[in-house]
């Protein structure tokens, strides 16, 4: 009796003692790929070989006790991990990077953007009053001088409180106010990456979501995958969890959106409208991650009109 | 009878009755610095004329009654608090925003860092172990191709467990790299700024403190005014308040030091004489604060000579 074994080491022919009569051991993942082709043309010089019966494992076992085997073994089989490793990478990880990045710049457009006011203040603190926006400050105040400034905003110089600091010193501070300039461009920049990594990989998402939105849901889903299996009730409540779990515990009034809140349909929608406005947005989104991850039709533009018009 | 009487607002020769006789309203600021002057030239004119003794000051309470001298005294006072205001923007405010822009750049770089660490990982994740520095890793990703870094590294591009990213994807990481880097730039930046400020204003605590411990100092010690009037002690805790106040409350051990403990004669101190060290530390900040305060000489580098040569 003989026997045919194929593990990712090689192909083997075994006599019924589990003693070695032929093999042939891979020299990679590629002879690992055509392990069938190869176990064939074993066999062929076998015709009488049998596939190995489940109840003789136990031979295959004091075949790896073999150090040669064993080395081999762990060789191959880390190969293996490292190339499955490499193919894990997907869309869902660049996304998350990209959106979560974009998230840190808001986080650190804010810590900027209060420092620049107060210690432009010391400077000319009628201005830092004037703008509130936090991208338009930075920028004025690196492209117009304090005198330019005050011109603009009607203020006479006499009665302002800022210090006459020397230049050196205002340009200290301009140098931030360049940096969240260039923190708002970053900003941009991986805006428009999303949508060109979204545009191919979940279009119908990016159609109704909106790049940031839909690149938060599928973060927050842990995949567009795992985002197309959830119902459309979680996907409501995404980004809400903290809100939600409070809800569970001590009985406070239940969460109506997750990070869905700040799509355009919801923050437009009249206020005894939100809740409903939200629970069909989701229901839309759901189905937009399921065409995507199904590779469906685009239909995201079909679903924003019928929103719009049952939203009237 | 007649009195003498000056105010914000002019100068006023009144009767017993309170009724003004003569007087010269202030047109502005600089009439206000001239009020000497300005009311010995009306004295002339009335030589007769006593200074308004304490117990008739309620006379001049009825005469701020009047409408038009209410609104005279709220516009000059607003001019005097405005020039008040401009004038108390010193060194000690430009420093501390300097160094508090500083500290936030160290934790934004951390945060960037992370991310960029996290999100080139998916690319080449034996390149982001290799590299600890985070100025050197910004570097070196942006500077570089992984071809490159496989092969400074010695590793072989077949085993690397990191995707084959498309370019554009790449690119994004590298983004945030370069960000990073001009981070740097302009941390290095703030650093020579504060050198300049200090090496006039306070020259001592730069010497011997260097310019972010020195900066700090005066930041958490309310100016430079505060910080020399500090004693050595507290000096010494500056920055470990948390500390010092938990071993107040609960009787854990009491600390050594505060922020000076970043200061490479504490650094480089024997692990147990750091205590000592950091004592002798802060008495000589102490003086260098006092120095700089009353513009007294320069003494740091003897100072730092006989800290070196006591802690030998």
């Amino acid at each position: 009796m003989k026997y045919v074994f194929t593990n990712i080491i090689g192909n083997f022919i075994l006599d019924e003692k589990g003693v070695v009569l032929e093999k042939n051991e891979f020299k990679g993942l590629e002879d690992y790929s055509n392990r069938e082709k190869l176990e064939q043309k074993l066999v062929k010089k076998h015709p009488q070989a049998q596939r190995l019966p489940q109840e003789k494992i136990l031979l295959i076992l004091k075949l790896l006790r073999d150090k040669s085997y064993f080395s081999k073994f762990k060789e191959i089989n880390t190969l293996l991990t490292k190339r499955d490793l490499k193919a894990s990478v997907q869309e869902d990880n660049l996304i998350s990077q990209a959106i979560s990045n974009l998230n840190e710049i808001d986080k650190i457009v804010n810590i900027f953007s209060k420092r620049t006011r107060e210690w432009y203040a010391l400077y000319c603190p009628e201005i830092v009053e004037k703008i509130d926006d936090q991208e338009a400050f930075a920028e004025l105040i690196f492209s117009k001088s304090k005198a330019e400034l005050l011109k603009e905003f009607k203020i006479d110089p006499k009665t302002s409180m800022g210090a006459d600091l020397a230049k050196f010193h205002v340009e200290e501070i301009i140098e931030v106010a360049k940096e969240i300039s260039q923190m708002f461009e970053l900003r941009k920049k991986h805006e428009q990456y999303l949508e060109k990594v979204m545009s191919s990989y979940c279009p119908n998402l990016l159609e109704l979501a909106g790049a940031t939105i839909g690149a938060k849901l599928i973060e927050l889903g842990k995949g567009l995958k795992h985002l197309a299996m959830l119902p459309a009730s979680t996907i409501q409540l995404l980004g809400a969890e903290k809100a939600l779990f409070r809800h569970i515990k001590t009985g406070s009034r239940s969460p109506k959106y997750g990070i869905i809140i700040n799509h355009p349909f919801i923050q437009n929608a009249p206020k005894d409208k939100k809740g409903k406005a939200s629970r069909m947005l989701a229901d839309k989104l759901s189905l937009c991650a399921r065409l995507d991850y199904f590779k469906g039709e685009f239909k995201a533009k079909e679903f924003r009109k019928e929103l719009e018009e049952r939203l009237k």
